[in-house]
């Protein structure tokens, strides 16, 4: 298969960065037990990952993540959550190689250049 | 493995209803042709999946689903976009059955009921 | 005020197309209740709106909707639902008119092309 | 007015953790100096926010959020983008006082005691 750019190889390798938002339903309104179980998936998926008030940003290759993230809702399922709502952003560019500092620093700069 | 309940085996079988929105980056304020390009790999991988006007439903097993999502990803990025920026929603649920049109049904019932 | 352009009047009018999922926590798996009454919020707010399987698309005046948007959380507390997370996605444009059914319609279009 | 509780006054007082994330399209894969605006928005309107990579967590009163909110949406077009797609969270809760901090604490405090 021929690559798409060199930041981004169809079927090889596609950098992802996402935010995932898990939200167990039907377990009553405190659910940080189960956050905190999908941020150890991340964890021992050997990704990059940052916990924020509304959600987790993931940075990895798009496989990964995505393995990562059926993990999630198996693990909060197996802890007694019988359904679960997630949200997930996915954002994919093969222009350039972009981590997710680098998009929070390139906002920074243009607020101090201001 | 032990399977969670008879709707959701672990790393045997897990439906999900999704939610998908692709947002090329980067090439115009027109984005039909690449929505139309999603709704064809949704339509080729066999899925049940119905357009709205912010998205498309979308039911199946989570990993043909999610093979899907990145496909789309890959064929939006052939087609040019550099940049994509998506949102997808993930419903799972361990103690039955759900339909996307059970979903609408159950909800329309209600509403009949006042 | 000088208005950004006929299709978007700064702080006169303002078309969106929203998308909105309003999810109750910790009242049960069962939550088509919730999204009714949210129904009912919008027939009453005189706004377009359609119910799909993850959401309801909802179009008109920007206020309008954010008015109906906050209405519904608050039927939602007062049915029980101690808490509460919707995701909305707002859609706005400055170029030209463009109705829900009209993005359908223009995806539809490409699909038939082919 | 009823108020509902006393952390969510109907018509009065409701306060929300949000998650707002601003897509312009049409404009190009750079995208910063439109987030860098939308903080600046955050910040004029006095609200308590913080970035990450994939979005911006906005604490405050519900009406105060909503017009920082259309704020985004009128300066992001302004500034030339013809069209915007935004992804907005809602979080909100009659049963508690619950700031972005806290939610993370939550987590966190889970995460340790393992």
């Amino acid at each position: 298969m021929k690559p798409i750019s060199k930041y981004f190889n169809e079927g090889l390798l596609m950098n992802v960065i996402a935010d995932l938002c898990v939200i167990p339903i039907g377990v009553g309104v405190s659910v940080s037990k189960y956050v905190a179980e999908c941020e150890r998936v991340l964890e021992e998926a050997g990704l990059s990952y940052r916990l924020h008030a509304y959600g987790t940003n993931i940075e990895g290759d798009w496989d990964k993540v995505m393995t990562a993230v059926k993990e999630c809702h198996e693990r909060v399922h197996q802890m007694g959550a019988e359904r679960i709502s997630s949200s997930l952003k996915l954002g994919t560019r093969i222009d350039r190689e972009q981590s997710m500092q680098d998009k929070i620093d390139s906002v920074q700069t243009k607020l101090d250049q201001r």
